[in-house]
């Protein structure tokens, strides 16, 4: 088993046969000892959080599977803390593309001119290129275009799927009286098929989640919602 | 003659009658004493800067009106230094549109993980907001439209508008050997016919334009340009 890519919150490995292993750790994202999804640099380590994200996605990932959206799941070992996963091409060096439901984060300190904090957005869809040494700047359609990084048809096919997962998430967390203000999904090919599949992980980590008002953070999170 | 509007680089007068007399200054943006165009602070005074500002901008809103593209211009009065135009209420709380043939500047700085510095743009279209405070953050199509800031249809109507001024600005510069990198204009409603119409300038102060490969700086582009 072949160590390929230490990334900020999990480890790669390649198991061959167009298959991979996650390793989740215990680090997470954050800025002055505060787990916040939103951030580029790891914070902070603590213990359990590598396991509360898988848990997590194993949750969502085993429902869109059964729902018959494309994800990277093979399987999910927890006692492990790791998961299996076909082979993906990332989209161009790496998006990330964003839904939000409410005005908050780095949408609010960009538009704060035009909207309030915590307004409702209904579920718009924005594309950030995963790029730390330039803030992850947002990326319009015609930009992707232009640059050859999606054709204007991929975009809207992975708005539509983007809208797809992240309003089934939002019902989820909703059956447990948590409301979704906004996520961040990563997609890639299906190396086998070159279709459009779900990849990276869907927690805590990528998600701002809401209780009464009240901000719930990532590992409080896990614990309310698989209560 | 009343004074409504100190700007950065011009200053506004109500005339009355739906009209507004704009008063080019000499102050230019820029920073460390270095002349500017994508600066959001006034750097530096430069004697016959607003003048130069005029004559071009007197040049390129004469031949759009000739060509029956709308734009605000009423009267130039170059002694004075001043423009007479129609009243215009400006897109959302002031939108720049910008068109760029080549990645330099912010797009270059965003996007140079998947572009080369001067890589060729053909005319790619994109929208920043006026707002110093947050630098000018770019806006996409979907978020003017979830704002309330401009339909999709207006958009798509700004988009073509933009293309078929700079096109024939690009043109124009093409003769006389100029190179257009790129260029931003405003918008807004016609306030007696809510038609969108071109306002504020053309110059060199919005506009990076080369000369075999050489940046021209705004004085000297005038200068070249209309000898």
């Amino acid at each position: 088993m072949q160590l390929i890519y230490k990334g900020k919150t999990k480890d790669v490995y390649n198991l061959g046969n167009s298959q991979y292993l996650l390793k989740f750790k215990d680090d997470v994202t954050g800025e002055n000892g505060v787990f916040d999804p939103g951030a580029n640099t790891v914070g902070l380590t603590i213990d359990g959080a590598g396991k509360s994200g898988l848990k997590m996605t194993k949750y969502f990932y085993e429902l869109l599977n059964d729902l018959n959206i494309p994800t990277h799941l093979v399987s999910v070992n927890l006692d492990e803390v790791s998961m299996v996963v076909k082979e993906a091409e990332v989209l161009g060096k790496g998006l990330e593309v964003i839904c939000r439901y409410k005005a908050v984060g780095s949408f609010y300190r960009r538009y704060a001119a035009y909207c309030q904090e915590g307004q409702d957005l209904n579920g718009f869809v924005e594309v950030t290129i995963k790029d730390d040494e330039r803030g992850d700047p947002v990326i319009s359609e015609d930009a992707l275009e232009n640059l050859g990084i999606l054709t204007k048809d991929l975009y809207q096919e992975l708005k539509a799927l983007t809208v797809k997962i992240c309003d089934i998430v939002k019902a989820e967390l909703a059956k447990k009286g948590l409301d979704l203000y906004d996520i961040k999904l990563e997609f890639g090919y299906d190396k086998t098929n070159n279709q459009i599949i779900l990849i990276d992980e869907i927690s805590g980590g990528n998600m701002r989640v809401y209780k009464n008002g009240q901000y719930i953070a990532p590992l409080d999170l896990e614990k309310e919602f698989l209560a």
